[in-house]
Parts: structure tokens; C-alpha cells; sequence
């Protein structure tokens, strides 16, 4: 196991009927006045926003407004939010909704109290001193967002999607009921069943590190969030399917699947680039699209490691004279499960050609200045080729 | 899944030399006065004790010094340490050690700023109102204290061996170096690799509840224990398998693998018993004696989970047509494996005889006053049961 360092302070709050809680949490930490952040109509149209509202006033909690959070969140709408929360003097964000709402919280959280453009974390150029604590209600299991050091936004203008982790971005709390997923389409729940696996996949297939319990314990949330998931697709309000995706959701992004090894999730970096470009596409399909092709590019550099990952996540059977064959036999799983699930595995289902290709692999190296670490560096010709095989 | 309350805020520093920035940490949170709190002479030999004295001068934190916690520590030396602390206005306590230096510590902490006779807390009397913070260094991996809400301290006055949990005793901070376990004694590895097991297997086996990704966490955590603990006691300088040993013992203990269950550790509560009359019995080798037992009690009540755990976690076949065979197999496998690596499985490995069991059973159910859950309800007569099938 490698050094590592391991501090998530979000406190959880999982289960039935807990959103009824949210103000007296609110007041229990002696915050007086909220930002409320969503989405769009959907937590209206489930009696969230109601219960929500009513739990606030409850509790004497002051709030203020802020929905239209949109999927792939745009930094419009977190400067708008910034400028809400330094005028109301707002002391927690409440997000409401999934990683999209949730992500949009977290910029707003950051940005209302550093004097700065918040694109600047974004794009690596400073770093925050501080943010405003972020209390959160979760309407989807994808992004693990409720429990990570993670905020994805895209730039707008210069049509770039770029992600800050930093310890500042871990909510204080998080509210968790499956229950509030129960609506959540066939399509948005096998994109955040994608999502869920390639945190931990991510974590477990790329750079290095020996770190057996890490391991077991990634392969553990694989499985159970493959088992999950198919039985919430069959049935979307099986309580402990929803239940299993939502926890899983969480452990998947909040560092635990990954402590002790280096890590870079490659494949993200390339998918944020396609919905970054291509504003239509849910993260979710973007790396069912992705994860796929970058395994087929880069097995033959760890053998042994796509063979576990074959072996203990998709029950493979092991091929020891030619464990080539094993390796191979995960991916396939890997994509054909994608696939049953409903999810696209080529860009061509996204109704995205050759064409876009090269520009994509310009701005996932930022024209250049960045390489992206793997068994091998990943240039602008590493991602054409991985590219290439999403086509 | 049933709900849940989840908070696990300790920051983990794991790795190798994490010790030598104990000082800076301290600093960085801003305490200035400090108990050094510590067992015998072992961190002593094994260079720790320098290196933390030297990093705590290093950093200008001024100490005071309590040794002389021991294995089962008691009330006695607690009440030592609150007064010093009270006395030298002690802001934090770094307690250096295994589980019994860190649950000393952790009582101090409680009973230093709150003003009662501590021994309350432990006896369900009174609930404290604070507690000073604490960091640990840990030297031993078993009790899992440096990451979890317990606390057990033995009243060698009234024999008497009590848990207490709380929030309160989360360590602020806690430092896991594999390195400086590398000279526990095969026994006491073999102790330590009984308590982490224990400490998920009694959250696995006992009560009820569904939850997929929890399970799955936790056969992650015993698989892993089982395959490390061998390493380890094949090669103590293994770093990987001590540094396996460590993360699960942490993770075994601090909730997480029993989230959305209600269990109850009933082995635990029975082995309080044997080691608070017979202080001479290390706690893991009291479970071992314990839980074998406890297995052929219970099983019958529970034949399909003690089949998962016995296929799931010692890769039993499954015997479908007659799964009782496969329940009992897990339970053997168990019990071999105990004795593979050196643990007593019997009363009178432990100089223990017939005569005694009367009287833990009457402690363990605090004289009639408390009767402790499971599948069916264990009062004097059930305990006496079990403690037979000891002999």
C-alpha cells in the first residue's frame, strides 16, 4: 500500500424519510440562512421541494432561492448563484438534486467566498482559501458527489469541462433516501450505474499500488452495484436495489476504492471532453462509450490486473495457459453489460463522427500542456487512437 | 437497508514515517499542551517514543507524559491520567499504542472535562457532555479503536469489563505506520487478526437487516484479514500484509461493515466477561474461545446467512440439497483457522474451568438487569449454554 492520507467528514444521513429532517440538521449546526439549489422541476414533481420547504420553515430557517441547475452544470449559473449568496450573506448551500445540482452547490460554495473568477480552480490556476459548508440532499446515485472532494463544471463559452477536487468540496452532510430515486428513468439510472462503476473501475484498473483490502473492497462495490443495478432497471422501486446504488454510489467516489495505489481516471478526463464539446450527452454515456475503448487500448500493459478484474467482478473463468484470453473476457463483460443496460458503447450511437475527434484529443491535453499519466503518458495521439476505437 | 446514521471524522495518516510528523499535525491544529499517553516499554525498544518526543519538541508542543496503560487497561490509571490532564490543562491526548493505550486515552479524554466518576459512562449511568479531542499512533492492529466510537475500560475493583460508545471518542486524528507493528509477537498478531475479524463477523452474523454493498464490504475485510493475517504471521516484516492487517482492522471497527443492519456483538459482550475475571486473557484469544461456540449455538436460527459467510468468506461449496452441511462448514473453517494460527479455542486452554462459567454468565447479564439480543434473547441460562460449549 502506498502512503495515503484519508479524511471524509460527511456526515450521513441514509435512509427512509430523512429529508424531512433537513431543518432541524440545519439548525442543529446553528446555521440561520440557506442557499437553496436544484435542478429543474423533478423535485417538485416528487413532493421533495414541498417537504423541503416546509422543513426549513419548521426549523426557522431563512432561505433563498436558486434552481436550473442543468445537467453538466455551466459556470453561468454558478456565478449567479455567488452572487445570491455574498448578497444574502448565506451561510450553507443546500443542494438538492443530483450530482449536476450538487456540483453547481459546491462551485457556488466555493466561489462566494473567495475574491476571485471560480473558473481559476478550475482551470489550475489558484487555489481556494475557503468555502461555505454544503449540506445536500441526493435525487440520484451517480456521481458520488454527496460524499467527494469532487465539483465538475463546464465553461460555457469556451466549451470546456474541467473537475476541482480539493477537501473544501466535501459536504458537511447528506441526506440519502433510495426512496427519492424511485422516479429516476431507465436511461439516468443505467448513466449513473456507468458512473458508479467507473469511479472505483477507474481506481482499479489504471497507474499502481498493491493494496489488497482496497481491492476487495473496490470489487465489492463493482458487484453489488452490477447486481443493483439490474434489479432496479427491472424494477424501479425496489427499495433495496435503489438503496444498494445510492450507498455504493457514494463509497465509489468518496476515496476509499482507491486508497493505497496511484490512480488517474483517464477515461473520465477523455469523457468530459465529449460532453464538454457536446452538451447533449450525459457523463454516464459518454464513459460507457469511453471506459470500453481505453480498456481494449491498454490491457496488454497489465495482464495480471484485467484478469482479477475479469475474475472477481464478472466471474470469468480463469484462463492460466493464455491469460490474455481472461483479460479480454472482462472488457467484454464490461461492454456487454453496458449494453444490456441500454447504455451506447460507440460514438456513432451518440451521433458523433470521426470529424470531432481531433479536437476532442486537442483540449483533453489542453492544446498540448498537459500529458495524461497511464501505464503509458497519454498524449494528443494516445487519445485519438483511444478515440478511434469508440467509433 | 435499514437507516443509518454515518460519521467517521478521524483523518488517517497511513504509511511509512507518518510518526515523524505527529508535531507538525498537532500544530497544524493549533493545540499547544499535549498528554503523551502510552502502554509499556515497547515504543520504547521499537525507537518510537524518540521519534515522537523529538517531533513534538520539533514542533514546540509542549507534553506531560502518563505510562503504564496495559493490555484490558483499568479505571485505576484512567483517573490518574484525568487528573494530570485537569491539572496541566492538557488540550489534547496522543495516545501511542495498541487498543488499550488508545481506549485509555480515549477514557481520559471523556472523564477530564467532565465531572463525574468516568466509570458512569461505562456503566450506562450518564452520558458525557464533551471530551477532549485525541490522536492516536497505533502499534498493534486489533481493537480498531484509532478510528472508532468505542472505548473499553475494566473496573479492577469490581472485575468488571464495560464498552462504552460514543461520537465522542472518534480520535480527531490517527496515525497507521504498518512499520511499527513489525515486532508484535506471532501471538499477539494472532490476537489482533481474531479482534478485527470479530469486530465485522459480529456485524455480519448477528440480528437482521439486507444490505448488498455492506456484506460485500464486509467479506471484503475478512477475506482480506484471513489471507493477510497468514503473511504476516509467516513474514512479520511483510509490510503489504501488515499494512492489510492495519487499514482493515481500522475499517473493520468504525461501522462500516454493518451499515443498514442491527446487530449485536454478543461474542464480545460474553468474552468481557473472561477477560475482566481473568485479566491475564488477551481479548482476542478470549474471542476466539468465544465465537466458535457462539456459531454452534446460533447457527441453527440462521442457516441461510451462516451459508454465505461460510461460502462468501472461506470458500465453502455450497451443499444446496442439505445447507446445514455448509452452515457447519463455515463454522469449522473458522475454528481451524483460529487454531492454524495459534489461538485457544477452548475454556481450558485458558485454565478456565466449569466453575466459573456461573458466575460471568450472572455478570455478563449485569445480575438479570439486561438480557442481550440476538436471534433469540440471551439471559443467564443461554450464556451459561454457550460458555459450556467453551469447555
Amino acid at each position: 500500500m502506498n502512503n495515503f492520507e484519508f479524511y471524509c467528514p460527511t456526515r450521513v444521513f441514509f435512509g427512509r424519510d430523512q429529508q424531512k429532517h433537513v431543518g432541524e440538521i440545519i439548525k442543529g449546526y446553528g446555521f440561520k440562512k440557506v442557499l437553496l439549489h436544484y435542478g429543474g422541476g423533478s423535485i417538485k414533481k416528487i413532493g421533495l421541494y414541498d417537504e423541503v420547504v416546509k422543513s426549513l420553515n419548521d426549523a426557522e430557517i431563512d432561505f433563498v432561492e436558486l434552481g436550473g441547475a442543468q445537467p453538466n452544470p455551466i459556470l453561468g449559473l454558478v456565478k449567479k448563484g455567488i452572487e445570491i449568496c455574498r448578497k444574502e450573506n448565506v451561510e450553507l448551500v443546500l443542494a438538492v438534486g443530483g450530482g449536476s445540482a450538487i456540483d453547481s452547490g459546491k462551485a457556488i460554495a466555493l466561489g462566494a467566498v473567495n475574491d476571485c473568477d471560480p473558473w481559476l480552480f478550475f482551470a489550475k490556476k489558484k487555489e481556494p482559501e475557503r468555502a461555505l459548508p454544503v449540506g445536500t440532499i441526493l435525487t440520484l446515485s451517480a456521481t458520488g458527489s454527496e460524499t467527494s472532494t469532487s465539483t465538475v463544471i463546464t465553461n460555457e463559452e469556451l466549451k470546456l469541462k474541467r473537475g476541482f477536487n480539493s477537501e473544501l468540496n466535501r459536504p458537511l452532510f447528506s441526506i440519502l433516501n433510495p426512496e427519492l430515486t424511485f422516479t429516476v428513468s431507465p436511461y439516468q439510472t443505467a448513466c449513473g450505474i456507468v458512473d458508479i462503476m467507473m469511479h472505483t473501475a477507474e481506481r482499479y484498473l489504471t497507474l499502481k499500488g498493491e493494496a489488497e483490502v482496497t481491492d476487495r473492497i473496490a470489487e465489492a462495490v463493482l458487484k453489488s452495484t452490477i447486481q443493483a443495478g439490474r434489479a432496479a432497471l427491472k424494477n424501479p422501486e425496489d427499495y433495496e436495489a435503489r438503496a444498494t446504488l445510492m450507498w455504493a454510489g457514494s463509497l465509489s467516489h468518496n476515496g476509499l476504492t482507491g486508497l493505497g495505489r496511484d490512480y488517474f481516471m483517464v477515461s473520465h478526463q477523455i469523457e468530459h471532453e465529449i460532453s464538454g464539446m457536446f452538451e447533449e450527452v450525459a457523463h454516464g454515456a459518454g464513459l460507457a462509450v469511453v471506459f470500453p475503448a481505453w480498456m481494449k487500448y491498454a490491457y496488454k500493459y497489465n495482464i495480471p490486473r484485467f484478469c482479477q478484474y475479469a475474475v472477481r467482478v464478472w466471474n470469468c473463468e480463469m484462463d492460466y495457459a493464455n491469460p490474455e484470453n481472461t483479460a479480454i473476457a472482462g472488457i467484454e463483460a464490461t461492454e456487454s453489460f453496458f449494453k444490456e443496460i441500454g447504455m451506447p458503447t460507440t460514438l456513432g450511437e451518440l451521433n458523433i463522427t470521426e470529424d470531432s475527434i481531433e479536437e476532442m484529443a486537442e483540449k483533453c491535453t489542453n492544446y498540448g500542456e498537459r500529458i495524461l499519466p497511464g501505464y503509458i503518458e497519454y498524449g494528443k495521439k494516445e487519445i485519438i487512437d483511444i478515440l478511434r476505437l469508440c467509433l
